[in-house]
Protein backbone atom coordinates (compact mmCIF):
# COMPACT_ATOMS: atom_id res chain seq x y z
CA UNK A 1 0.00 0.00 0.00
CA UNK A 2 2.87 2.24 1.01
CA UNK A 3 4.69 1.69 -2.21
CA UNK A 4 1.50 1.91 -4.51
CA UNK A 5 1.35 5.50 -2.44
CA UNK A 6 4.86 6.91 -3.48
CA UNK A 7 3.82 5.79 -7.19
CA UNK A 8 0.77 7.75 -7.33
CA UNK A 9 2.70 10.63 -5.72
CA UNK A 10 5.69 10.49 -7.74
CA UNK A 11 3.44 10.26 -11.13
CA UNK A 12 1.47 13.48 -9.80
CA UNK A 13 4.39 15.45 -8.57
CA UNK A 14 6.03 14.74 -12.14
CA UNK A 15 2.63 16.16 -14.11
CA UNK A 16 2.51 18.70 -12.01
CA UNK A 17 6.38 19.18 -11.97
CA UNK A 18 6.46 19.06 -16.20
CA UNK A 19 3.17 21.56 -16.21
CA UNK A 20 5.70 24.12 -13.87
CA UNK A 21 8.32 23.72 -16.40
CA UNK A 22 6.16 24.36 -19.55
CA UNK A 23 4.36 27.59 -17.82
CA UNK A 24 7.75 28.53 -16.39
CA UNK A 25 9.68 28.90 -19.51
CA UNK A 26 10.72 32.44 -20.41
CA UNK A 27 9.10 33.67 -23.41
CA UNK A 28 10.99 36.80 -23.57
CA UNK A 29 14.78 37.19 -23.33
CA UNK A 30 14.80 40.73 -21.93
CA UNK A 31 12.99 40.24 -18.84
CA UNK A 32 14.81 36.62 -18.30
CA UNK A 33 15.98 37.37 -15.09
CA UNK A 34 12.54 37.84 -13.98
CA UNK A 35 11.11 34.72 -14.97
CA UNK A 36 14.66 33.09 -14.29
CA UNK A 37 13.65 33.77 -10.78
CA UNK A 38 10.27 32.77 -11.27
CA UNK A 39 11.27 29.51 -12.27
CA UNK A 40 14.22 28.87 -9.96
CA UNK A 41 11.96 29.33 -6.82
CA UNK A 42 8.74 27.60 -8.26
CA UNK A 43 11.28 24.15 -9.22
CA UNK A 44 13.27 24.34 -5.86
CA UNK A 45 11.57 21.39 -5.20
CA UNK A 46 9.13 20.51 -1.97
CA UNK A 47 5.98 18.63 -1.58
CA UNK A 48 3.68 19.84 -4.14
CA UNK A 49 1.21 19.18 -1.65
CA UNK A 50 -1.05 21.59 -2.54
CA UNK A 51 -1.24 20.82 -5.87
CA UNK A 52 -1.64 16.94 -5.21
CA UNK A 53 -4.71 17.37 -3.34
CA UNK A 54 -6.16 19.70 -6.15
CA UNK A 55 -5.67 16.81 -8.80
CA UNK A 56 -6.54 14.19 -6.33
CA UNK A 57 -9.95 15.81 -5.27
CA UNK A 58 -10.41 16.04 -8.94
CA UNK A 59 -10.08 12.28 -9.21
CA UNK A 60 -11.99 11.21 -6.08
CA UNK A 61 -14.63 13.49 -7.48
CA UNK A 62 -15.15 11.51 -10.36
CA UNK A 63 -12.85 13.37 -12.49
CA UNK A 64 -9.86 13.36 -13.97
CA UNK A 65 -6.81 14.70 -12.89
CA UNK A 66 -5.67 16.62 -16.00
CA UNK A 67 -8.38 18.49 -16.13
CA UNK A 68 -7.64 20.18 -12.52
CA UNK A 69 -3.98 20.77 -13.64
CA UNK A 70 -4.25 24.59 -14.09
CA UNK A 71 -5.37 25.05 -11.10
CA UNK A 72 -3.10 22.95 -9.31
CA UNK A 73 0.28 24.79 -11.06
CA UNK A 74 -1.84 28.09 -10.36
CA UNK A 75 -2.27 27.31 -6.76
CA UNK A 76 1.81 26.53 -6.01
CA UNK A 77 2.51 29.92 -7.65
CA UNK A 78 0.54 31.16 -5.59
CA UNK A 79 2.35 28.94 -2.60
CA UNK A 80 5.72 29.94 -3.97
CA UNK A 81 5.26 33.75 -4.25
CA UNK A 82 4.33 33.66 -0.98
CA UNK A 83 7.59 31.72 0.11
CA UNK A 84 9.93 34.23 -1.65
CA UNK A 85 7.94 37.10 -0.24
CA UNK A 86 8.33 35.71 3.20
CA UNK A 87 12.13 35.18 2.89
CA UNK A 88 12.55 38.84 2.34
CA UNK A 89 14.70 40.54 4.64
CA UNK A 90 11.78 42.97 5.91
CA UNK A 91 9.54 39.79 6.84
CA UNK A 92 11.81 36.70 7.86
CA UNK A 93 15.04 37.44 6.51
CA UNK A 94 15.72 33.71 5.52
CA UNK A 95 18.95 32.92 3.56
CA UNK A 96 18.29 29.07 2.86
CA UNK A 97 15.11 27.81 1.26
CA UNK A 98 14.86 24.39 1.10
CA UNK A 99 17.95 23.86 1.69
CA UNK A 100 18.52 25.99 -1.17
CA UNK A 101 19.74 29.98 -1.93
CA UNK A 102 16.31 31.75 -1.11
CA UNK A 103 15.16 34.08 -3.93
CA UNK A 104 16.70 36.94 -3.19
CA UNK A 105 20.03 35.51 -1.80
CA UNK A 106 20.33 34.40 -4.99
CA UNK A 107 18.67 37.18 -7.91
CA UNK A 108 18.75 40.17 -5.35
CA UNK A 109 15.85 41.75 -3.62
CA UNK A 110 14.25 43.68 -6.41
CA UNK A 111 14.51 40.26 -8.75
CA UNK A 112 12.76 38.88 -5.62
CA UNK A 113 9.91 41.10 -4.84
CA UNK A 114 9.11 41.37 -8.91
CA UNK A 115 9.48 37.53 -8.88
CA UNK A 116 6.73 37.36 -6.17
CA UNK A 117 4.42 39.67 -7.58
CA UNK A 118 4.60 38.30 -10.92
CA UNK A 119 4.05 34.52 -9.79
CA UNK A 120 1.54 35.80 -8.20
CA UNK A 121 -0.79 37.80 -11.29
CA UNK A 122 0.63 34.37 -13.64
CA UNK A 123 -1.32 32.12 -11.30
CA UNK A 124 -4.09 34.13 -12.13
CA UNK A 125 -3.37 34.06 -15.58
CA UNK A 126 -2.98 30.29 -15.42
CA UNK A 127 -5.82 29.36 -13.82
CA UNK A 128 -7.95 31.47 -15.80
CA UNK A 129 -6.74 29.86 -18.95
CA UNK A 130 -7.71 26.32 -17.91
CA UNK A 131 -9.87 24.55 -20.61
CA UNK A 132 -13.16 23.80 -18.63
CA UNK A 133 -16.37 25.69 -19.02
CA UNK A 134 -16.03 29.46 -18.16
CA UNK A 135 -18.79 29.30 -15.59
CA UNK A 136 -16.13 26.30 -13.25
CA UNK A 137 -13.18 28.48 -14.61
CA UNK A 138 -14.84 31.67 -12.71
CA UNK A 139 -15.72 30.29 -9.87
CA UNK A 140 -12.15 28.59 -9.42
CA UNK A 141 -10.26 32.02 -9.88
CA UNK A 142 -12.86 33.76 -7.47
CA UNK A 143 -12.33 30.73 -4.79
CA UNK A 144 -8.11 31.18 -5.48
CA UNK A 145 -8.31 34.97 -4.84
CA UNK A 146 -10.41 35.02 -1.87
CA UNK A 147 -8.46 32.44 -0.62
CA UNK A 148 -5.06 34.50 -1.63
CA UNK A 149 -6.09 38.08 -0.18
CA UNK A 150 -6.27 40.14 2.80
CA UNK A 151 -9.04 37.81 4.13
CA UNK A 152 -6.90 34.41 2.77
CA UNK A 153 -3.15 33.74 3.04
CA UNK A 154 -2.20 37.28 3.26
CA UNK A 155 -4.33 37.94 5.64
CA UNK A 156 -3.16 35.17 8.36
CA UNK A 157 0.67 36.46 7.59
CA UNK A 158 -0.22 40.19 8.77
CA UNK A 159 -1.61 38.51 11.88
CA UNK A 160 1.59 36.35 11.96
CA UNK A 161 3.78 39.48 11.57
CA UNK A 162 1.59 41.15 14.54
CA UNK A 163 2.13 37.98 16.88
CA UNK A 164 5.72 38.63 16.93
CA UNK A 165 5.05 42.29 18.57
CA UNK A 166 2.80 41.38 21.05
CA UNK A 167 3.43 40.89 24.52
CA UNK A 168 1.11 37.62 24.64
CA UNK A 169 -0.68 35.21 22.19
CA UNK A 170 -2.91 32.72 23.44
CA UNK A 171 -4.35 29.66 21.22
CA UNK A 172 -7.22 31.05 19.85
CA UNK A 173 -5.44 33.87 17.90
CA UNK A 174 -2.61 31.32 16.97
CA UNK A 175 -5.22 29.41 15.70
CA UNK A 176 -7.41 32.38 13.69
CA UNK A 177 -3.57 33.00 12.24
CA UNK A 178 -2.85 29.72 10.92
CA UNK A 179 -6.40 28.93 9.89
CA UNK A 180 -5.55 32.01 7.36
CA UNK A 181 -2.35 31.53 7.01
CA UNK A 182 -1.14 27.89 5.97
CA UNK A 183 -5.26 26.96 6.15
CA UNK A 184 -6.67 28.80 3.52
CA UNK A 185 -4.43 27.67 0.60
CA UNK A 186 -4.72 23.93 2.02
CA UNK A 187 -8.54 24.29 1.51
CA UNK A 188 -8.44 25.71 -1.68
CA UNK A 189 -6.66 22.78 -2.87
CA UNK A 190 -9.25 20.43 -2.07
CA UNK A 191 -12.58 22.84 -3.20
CA UNK A 192 -10.14 23.69 -6.58
CA UNK A 193 -10.00 19.96 -7.19
CA UNK A 194 -14.09 19.52 -6.87
CA UNK A 195 -14.60 22.49 -9.03
CA UNK A 196 -12.71 20.65 -11.41
CA UNK A 197 -14.72 17.83 -11.52
CA UNK A 198 -17.96 19.84 -11.17
CA UNK A 199 -19.06 18.03 -8.01
CA UNK A 200 -21.90 19.15 -5.84
CA UNK A 201 -22.23 21.46 -3.08
CA UNK A 202 -22.37 18.89 -0.67
CA UNK A 203 -19.09 17.78 -2.13
CA UNK A 204 -16.77 20.95 -2.02
CA UNK A 205 -18.22 21.65 1.55
CA UNK A 206 -16.91 18.06 2.96
CA UNK A 207 -13.34 18.87 0.73
CA UNK A 208 -13.21 22.30 2.28
CA UNK A 209 -13.73 20.76 5.95
CA UNK A 210 -11.23 18.07 5.25
CA UNK A 211 -8.73 20.98 3.50
CA UNK A 212 -8.99 22.91 6.96
CA UNK A 213 -8.79 20.34 9.37
CA UNK A 214 -5.84 19.10 7.21
CA UNK A 215 -3.96 22.34 7.55
CA UNK A 216 -4.32 22.93 11.60
CA UNK A 217 -2.92 19.40 11.65
CA UNK A 218 0.14 20.22 9.05
CA UNK A 219 0.96 23.73 10.86
CA UNK A 220 1.05 22.15 14.40
CA UNK A 221 3.18 19.19 12.74
CA UNK A 222 5.80 22.08 11.61
CA UNK A 223 5.36 23.73 14.78
CA UNK A 224 6.78 20.61 16.65
CA UNK A 225 9.04 19.73 14.19
CA UNK A 226 10.53 22.94 14.35
CA UNK A 227 11.38 21.72 17.56
CA UNK A 228 12.30 18.01 16.73
CA UNK A 229 13.28 18.02 13.89
CA UNK A 230 16.95 17.63 11.90
CA UNK A 231 18.45 20.34 10.30
CA UNK A 232 19.94 18.69 7.00
CA UNK A 233 16.15 17.23 6.65
CA UNK A 234 14.64 20.67 6.86
CA UNK A 235 17.09 23.07 4.83
CA UNK A 236 16.72 25.19 7.81
CA UNK A 237 18.26 26.04 11.03
CA UNK A 238 16.13 24.34 13.48
CA UNK A 239 14.45 25.87 16.30
CA UNK A 240 14.90 29.12 14.60
CA UNK A 241 11.20 29.92 15.34
CA UNK A 242 11.78 29.60 19.25
CA UNK A 243 15.00 31.77 18.64
CA UNK A 244 13.11 34.60 17.63
CA UNK A 245 10.57 33.78 20.48
CA UNK A 246 7.98 33.07 18.23
CA UNK A 247 4.44 32.15 19.47
CA UNK A 248 4.04 28.49 18.02
CA UNK A 249 1.98 25.54 19.41
CA UNK A 250 5.11 23.83 20.95
CA UNK A 251 5.58 27.24 22.80
CA UNK A 252 1.84 27.69 24.03
CA UNK A 253 0.95 24.42 24.73
CA UNK A 254 3.99 22.38 25.31
CA UNK A 255 5.32 18.71 23.09
CA UNK A 256 2.69 16.76 24.35
CA UNK A 257 -0.49 18.62 23.97
CA UNK A 258 0.20 20.11 20.84
CA UNK A 259 0.63 16.20 19.41
CA UNK A 260 -2.56 15.52 21.13
CA UNK A 261 -4.31 18.79 19.24
CA UNK A 262 -3.03 17.45 15.97
CA UNK A 263 -4.05 14.02 16.51
CA UNK A 264 -7.57 15.82 16.61
CA UNK A 265 -7.67 17.39 14.15
CA UNK A 266 -6.55 14.59 12.20
CA UNK A 267 -9.24 13.03 13.19
CA UNK A 268 -11.27 15.84 12.08
CA UNK A 269 -9.75 15.19 8.51
CA UNK A 270 -10.37 11.55 8.24
CA UNK A 271 -13.92 11.65 9.14
CA UNK A 272 -14.96 14.76 6.31
CA UNK A 273 -13.33 11.92 4.23
CA UNK A 274 -16.43 9.55 4.32
CA UNK A 275 -18.06 11.79 2.03
CA UNK A 276 -16.43 10.49 -0.88
CA UNK A 277 -15.40 7.22 -2.69
CA UNK A 278 -12.25 5.54 -3.26
CA UNK A 279 -9.96 7.98 -0.52
CA UNK A 280 -7.65 5.26 0.49
CA UNK A 281 -4.61 7.79 -1.26
CA UNK A 282 -5.97 10.87 0.63
CA UNK A 283 -5.54 8.62 3.76
CA UNK A 284 -2.66 7.21 3.13
CA UNK A 285 -1.34 10.87 1.90
CA UNK A 286 -2.85 12.25 5.27
CA UNK A 287 -0.79 9.96 7.78
CA UNK A 288 2.18 10.14 5.80
CA UNK A 289 1.71 14.06 5.99
CA UNK A 290 1.12 13.58 9.83
CA UNK A 291 3.45 11.93 10.40
CA UNK A 292 6.17 12.80 8.50
CA UNK A 293 9.71 13.36 10.51
CA UNK A 294 11.15 16.58 7.82
CA UNK B 1 -16.06 72.20 -23.74
CA UNK B 2 -13.19 72.44 -21.10
CA UNK B 3 -15.48 72.41 -18.52
CA UNK B 4 -17.89 69.96 -19.11
CA UNK B 5 -15.30 67.22 -19.81
CA UNK B 6 -14.18 68.07 -16.12
CA UNK B 7 -17.50 67.43 -14.99
CA UNK B 8 -17.55 64.37 -16.71
CA UNK B 9 -14.16 63.19 -15.41
CA UNK B 10 -14.84 64.51 -11.80
CA UNK B 11 -18.26 62.12 -12.45
CA UNK B 12 -16.18 59.09 -12.94
CA UNK B 13 -13.57 59.62 -10.65
CA UNK B 14 -16.57 59.80 -7.96
CA UNK B 15 -18.37 56.70 -9.38
CA UNK B 16 -14.85 54.70 -8.97
CA UNK B 17 -13.75 56.29 -5.74
CA UNK B 18 -16.95 55.72 -3.94
CA UNK B 19 -17.04 51.95 -5.31
CA UNK B 20 -13.66 51.44 -4.38
CA UNK B 21 -14.39 52.75 -0.37
CA UNK B 22 -16.60 49.94 -0.57
CA UNK B 23 -14.67 47.19 -1.85
CA UNK B 24 -11.98 48.10 0.81
CA UNK B 25 -13.80 48.56 3.59
CA UNK B 26 -12.73 46.25 6.13
CA UNK B 27 -14.16 42.89 6.71
CA UNK B 28 -12.40 41.36 9.52
CA UNK B 29 -11.16 43.21 12.95
CA UNK B 30 -7.97 40.66 13.20
CA UNK B 31 -6.85 42.09 9.80
CA UNK B 32 -7.57 45.38 9.75
CA UNK B 33 -3.72 46.51 9.52
CA UNK B 34 -3.81 45.16 6.14
CA UNK B 35 -6.78 46.16 4.78
CA UNK B 36 -5.99 49.54 6.44
CA UNK B 37 -3.04 49.78 3.94
CA UNK B 38 -4.37 48.69 1.20
CA UNK B 39 -7.27 51.44 1.28
CA UNK B 40 -4.96 54.40 2.40
CA UNK B 41 -2.92 53.46 -0.90
CA UNK B 42 -6.00 52.91 -3.33
CA UNK B 43 -7.42 55.89 -1.81
CA UNK B 44 -4.88 58.17 -1.48
CA UNK B 45 -5.90 59.86 -4.81
CA UNK B 46 -4.15 59.98 -8.29
CA UNK B 47 -5.67 60.89 -11.34
CA UNK B 48 -7.77 57.97 -11.85
CA UNK B 49 -6.72 57.74 -15.22
CA UNK B 50 -6.44 54.30 -16.32
CA UNK B 51 -10.02 53.49 -14.73
CA UNK B 52 -11.67 56.35 -16.11
CA UNK B 53 -10.50 55.28 -19.36
CA UNK B 54 -11.98 51.66 -18.69
CA UNK B 55 -14.88 53.47 -17.85
CA UNK B 56 -15.00 55.23 -21.38
CA UNK B 57 -14.13 53.12 -24.05
CA UNK B 58 -16.90 50.99 -22.30
CA UNK B 59 -19.36 54.08 -23.27
CA UNK B 60 -17.64 55.01 -26.33
CA UNK B 61 -17.73 51.25 -27.15
CA UNK B 62 -21.79 51.82 -26.48
CA UNK B 63 -21.83 49.94 -23.05
CA UNK B 64 -22.66 51.35 -19.35
CA UNK B 65 -20.39 52.82 -17.93
CA UNK B 66 -20.85 51.14 -14.44
CA UNK B 67 -20.38 47.75 -16.46
CA UNK B 68 -17.10 48.31 -16.68
CA UNK B 69 -17.04 49.62 -12.89
CA UNK B 70 -15.42 46.24 -11.32
CA UNK B 71 -12.77 45.72 -14.01
CA UNK B 72 -11.89 49.46 -13.60
CA UNK B 73 -11.66 49.32 -9.81
CA UNK B 74 -9.39 45.92 -10.25
CA UNK B 75 -6.91 48.30 -12.60
CA UNK B 76 -6.90 50.67 -10.32
CA UNK B 77 -5.37 48.38 -7.24
CA UNK B 78 -3.16 46.56 -9.59
CA UNK B 79 -1.77 49.88 -10.22
CA UNK B 80 -1.62 50.31 -6.31
CA UNK B 81 0.11 47.65 -5.64
CA UNK B 82 2.84 48.60 -7.67
CA UNK B 83 2.88 51.72 -6.54
CA UNK B 84 3.41 50.42 -3.00
CA UNK B 85 5.75 47.97 -4.03
CA UNK B 86 7.73 50.74 -6.35
CA UNK B 87 8.18 52.73 -2.77
CA UNK B 88 9.94 50.46 -0.88
CA UNK B 89 13.33 50.48 0.30
CA UNK B 90 14.87 47.50 -1.93
CA UNK B 91 13.58 49.68 -4.90
CA UNK B 92 12.76 53.20 -5.34
CA UNK B 93 12.98 53.88 -1.27
CA UNK B 94 10.25 56.52 -1.85
CA UNK B 95 9.02 58.47 1.44
CA UNK B 96 6.80 59.81 -0.44
CA UNK B 97 4.20 58.97 -2.75
CA UNK B 98 1.57 61.99 -4.12
CA UNK B 99 2.55 64.34 -1.15
CA UNK B 100 1.27 62.01 1.58
CA UNK B 101 4.04 59.24 3.39
CA UNK B 102 4.36 56.18 1.35
CA UNK B 103 2.74 52.93 2.24
CA UNK B 104 5.48 51.37 4.32
CA UNK B 105 6.40 54.81 5.96
CA UNK B 106 3.10 54.72 7.62
CA UNK B 107 2.68 50.87 8.05
CA UNK B 108 5.77 49.78 8.05
CA UNK B 109 7.91 47.05 5.63
CA UNK B 110 6.18 43.69 5.91
CA UNK B 111 2.11 45.28 6.16
CA UNK B 112 3.25 47.55 2.85
CA UNK B 113 4.72 44.34 1.19
CA UNK B 114 2.06 42.49 2.47
CA UNK B 115 -0.62 45.30 1.13
CA UNK B 116 0.89 45.21 -2.32
CA UNK B 117 0.37 41.27 -2.41
CA UNK B 118 -3.62 41.65 -0.89
CA UNK B 119 -4.19 44.20 -3.17
CA UNK B 120 -3.09 42.24 -6.44
CA UNK B 121 -5.20 39.42 -5.06
CA UNK B 122 -8.02 41.56 -3.91
CA UNK B 123 -8.00 43.34 -7.48
CA UNK B 124 -8.82 39.45 -9.56
CA UNK B 125 -11.33 38.97 -6.52
CA UNK B 126 -12.99 41.82 -8.20
CA UNK B 127 -12.47 41.05 -12.03
CA UNK B 128 -14.05 37.79 -11.59
CA UNK B 129 -17.05 38.73 -9.77
CA UNK B 130 -17.57 41.51 -12.35
CA UNK B 131 -21.58 41.05 -13.06
CA UNK B 132 -21.50 39.99 -16.84
CA UNK B 133 -21.47 37.02 -19.18
CA UNK B 134 -18.71 34.55 -17.63
CA UNK B 135 -16.90 34.11 -21.29
CA UNK B 136 -16.43 38.03 -21.17
CA UNK B 137 -15.61 37.96 -17.52
CA UNK B 138 -12.89 35.47 -18.15
CA UNK B 139 -11.32 37.27 -21.01
CA UNK B 140 -11.49 40.42 -18.98
CA UNK B 141 -9.41 38.13 -16.08
CA UNK B 142 -6.85 36.49 -18.48
CA UNK B 143 -6.10 40.13 -19.90
CA UNK B 144 -5.55 41.95 -16.67
CA UNK B 145 -3.42 39.04 -15.82
CA UNK B 146 -1.29 39.31 -18.95
CA UNK B 147 -1.19 43.13 -18.45
CA UNK B 148 0.14 42.60 -14.87
CA UNK B 149 2.85 40.10 -15.34
CA UNK B 150 6.26 38.68 -16.03
CA UNK B 151 5.66 40.17 -19.99
CA UNK B 152 3.57 42.80 -18.80
CA UNK B 153 4.22 45.54 -16.07
CA UNK B 154 6.02 43.71 -14.14
CA UNK B 155 8.66 42.74 -16.71
CA UNK B 156 9.20 46.52 -17.42
CA UNK B 157 9.72 47.06 -13.69
CA UNK B 158 12.77 44.29 -13.89
CA UNK B 159 13.97 45.90 -17.18
CA UNK B 160 13.69 49.45 -15.30
CA UNK B 161 15.65 47.97 -12.27
CA UNK B 162 18.26 47.09 -14.74
CA UNK B 163 18.59 49.66 -16.49
CA UNK B 164 20.09 51.92 -13.32
CA UNK B 165 22.68 49.09 -13.14
CA UNK B 166 23.55 49.06 -17.39
CA UNK B 167 26.59 51.21 -18.36
CA UNK B 168 24.41 52.29 -21.07
CA UNK B 169 20.97 52.47 -22.16
CA UNK B 170 19.79 53.43 -25.49
CA UNK B 171 16.64 54.59 -26.56
CA UNK B 172 15.33 51.21 -27.89
CA UNK B 173 15.74 49.43 -24.66
CA UNK B 174 14.37 52.66 -22.79
CA UNK B 175 11.21 52.44 -25.41
CA UNK B 176 10.84 48.56 -24.43
CA UNK B 177 10.70 49.40 -20.48
CA UNK B 178 7.92 51.87 -20.59
CA UNK B 179 5.66 49.89 -22.83
CA UNK B 180 5.95 47.51 -20.40
CA UNK B 181 6.04 49.15 -17.41
CA UNK B 182 3.42 52.21 -18.13
CA UNK B 183 2.21 50.71 -21.41
CA UNK B 184 0.55 47.64 -20.25
CA UNK B 185 -1.31 48.74 -17.74
CA UNK B 186 -2.87 51.64 -19.69
CA UNK B 187 -3.36 49.86 -22.97
CA UNK B 188 -5.25 46.68 -20.88
CA UNK B 189 -7.26 49.80 -19.19
CA UNK B 190 -8.97 50.62 -23.06
CA UNK B 191 -9.29 47.07 -24.30
CA UNK B 192 -11.30 45.79 -20.64
CA UNK B 193 -13.70 48.75 -21.21
CA UNK B 194 -14.05 47.24 -24.66
CA UNK B 195 -14.27 44.20 -23.31
CA UNK B 196 -17.20 44.84 -20.75
CA UNK B 197 -19.00 46.39 -23.78
CA UNK B 198 -18.65 43.67 -25.60
CA UNK B 199 -17.12 45.23 -28.62
CA UNK B 200 -15.61 43.67 -31.34
CA UNK B 201 -12.00 42.34 -32.04
CA UNK B 202 -11.18 45.49 -34.34
CA UNK B 203 -12.25 47.96 -32.14
CA UNK B 204 -10.46 46.11 -29.14
CA UNK B 205 -7.54 46.34 -31.76
CA UNK B 206 -7.91 49.94 -32.07
CA UNK B 207 -8.62 50.69 -28.08
CA UNK B 208 -4.90 48.71 -27.57
CA UNK B 209 -3.48 50.89 -30.39
CA UNK B 210 -4.65 54.11 -28.48
CA UNK B 211 -3.69 52.72 -24.99
CA UNK B 212 -0.35 52.00 -26.28
CA UNK B 213 0.59 55.37 -27.79
CA UNK B 214 -1.18 56.90 -25.06
CA UNK B 215 1.42 54.85 -22.18
CA UNK B 216 4.62 56.02 -24.53
CA UNK B 217 3.74 59.88 -24.50
CA UNK B 218 2.48 60.07 -20.90
CA UNK B 219 5.91 58.32 -19.86
CA UNK B 220 7.54 60.96 -21.73
CA UNK B 221 6.06 63.66 -20.80
CA UNK B 222 6.26 62.30 -16.93
CA UNK B 223 10.15 62.01 -18.34
CA UNK B 224 10.41 66.15 -19.14
CA UNK B 225 7.75 66.87 -15.90
CA UNK B 226 11.10 65.38 -13.53
CA UNK B 227 12.98 68.13 -14.90
CA UNK B 228 10.28 71.08 -15.30
CA UNK B 229 7.70 70.42 -13.11
CA UNK B 230 7.36 71.80 -9.29
CA UNK B 231 8.56 69.81 -6.56
CA UNK B 232 4.90 70.87 -4.56
CA UNK B 233 2.69 69.95 -7.35
CA UNK B 234 4.37 66.25 -7.99
CA UNK B 235 4.61 65.79 -4.29
CA UNK B 236 7.84 63.96 -4.70
CA UNK B 237 11.65 65.69 -5.03
CA UNK B 238 11.94 67.16 -8.94
CA UNK B 239 14.97 65.72 -10.56
CA UNK B 240 15.13 62.92 -8.47
CA UNK B 241 15.13 60.80 -11.62
CA UNK B 242 18.72 62.38 -12.66
CA UNK B 243 20.51 62.96 -9.28
CA UNK B 244 20.03 58.73 -9.50
CA UNK B 245 21.43 58.96 -12.69
CA UNK B 246 18.44 56.82 -13.91
CA UNK B 247 18.28 56.90 -18.05
CA UNK B 248 14.83 59.13 -19.08
CA UNK B 249 14.05 60.59 -22.34
CA UNK B 250 15.36 63.42 -21.02
CA UNK B 251 18.69 62.23 -20.46
CA UNK B 252 19.07 60.31 -23.54
CA UNK B 253 17.40 62.58 -26.24
CA UNK B 254 17.06 66.51 -24.57
CA UNK B 255 14.38 68.39 -23.82
CA UNK B 256 13.36 69.19 -27.24
CA UNK B 257 13.78 65.97 -29.05
CA UNK B 258 11.59 63.77 -25.76
CA UNK B 259 9.00 66.76 -26.21
CA UNK B 260 9.09 65.89 -30.27
CA UNK B 261 8.35 62.28 -29.56
CA UNK B 262 5.93 62.57 -27.07
CA UNK B 263 3.73 64.89 -29.80
CA UNK B 264 4.36 61.99 -32.16
CA UNK B 265 2.92 59.67 -29.60
CA UNK B 266 0.17 61.85 -29.19
CA UNK B 267 -0.51 62.35 -33.06
CA UNK B 268 -0.50 58.10 -33.00
CA UNK B 269 -3.16 57.97 -30.09
CA UNK B 270 -5.60 60.59 -31.79
CA UNK B 271 -5.61 58.66 -35.11
CA UNK B 272 -6.33 55.60 -33.15
CA UNK B 273 -9.43 57.26 -31.79
CA UNK B 274 -11.20 57.59 -35.43
CA UNK B 275 -11.85 53.92 -35.24
CA UNK B 276 -14.89 55.07 -32.39
CA UNK B 277 -17.93 57.42 -32.08
CA UNK B 278 -18.24 60.26 -29.70
CA UNK B 279 -14.79 60.37 -28.92
CA UNK B 280 -14.96 64.23 -27.86
CA UNK B 281 -14.17 63.01 -24.18
CA UNK B 282 -11.55 60.99 -24.76
CA UNK B 283 -9.41 63.24 -27.27
CA UNK B 284 -9.72 66.47 -24.44
CA UNK B 285 -8.42 63.55 -21.82
CA UNK B 286 -5.97 63.01 -24.07
CA UNK B 287 -5.00 66.45 -24.86
CA UNK B 288 -5.25 67.12 -21.10
CA UNK B 289 -2.63 64.09 -19.81
CA UNK B 290 -0.44 65.21 -22.31
CA UNK B 291 -0.42 69.08 -21.60
CA UNK B 292 -0.92 68.64 -17.56
CA UNK B 293 1.86 70.58 -15.60
CA UNK B 294 1.80 68.31 -12.95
Amino acid sequence: MKELNELILESYSDLIDSRLEVLLEGREKPVQELTDAMRYSTMIGGKRIRPVLVLEFCRVCGGDPEQALAFACALEMIHTSSLIHDDLPCMDNDDLRRGQPSCHKKFGEPAALLAGDALEAFAFETAAAADLRPKLVLEAVRLLAQATGPYGMLGGQILDTENEKLPAVDVARLEATHRKKTGALIRAACVLGCIAAGASEEQKRAADDYGAALGMAFQIRDDILDVTGQEQLLGKPVGSDAEEEKPTYVTLLGLEEAARQAERYTEEAFLALDRFEETGFLEDLTRWLLEREH
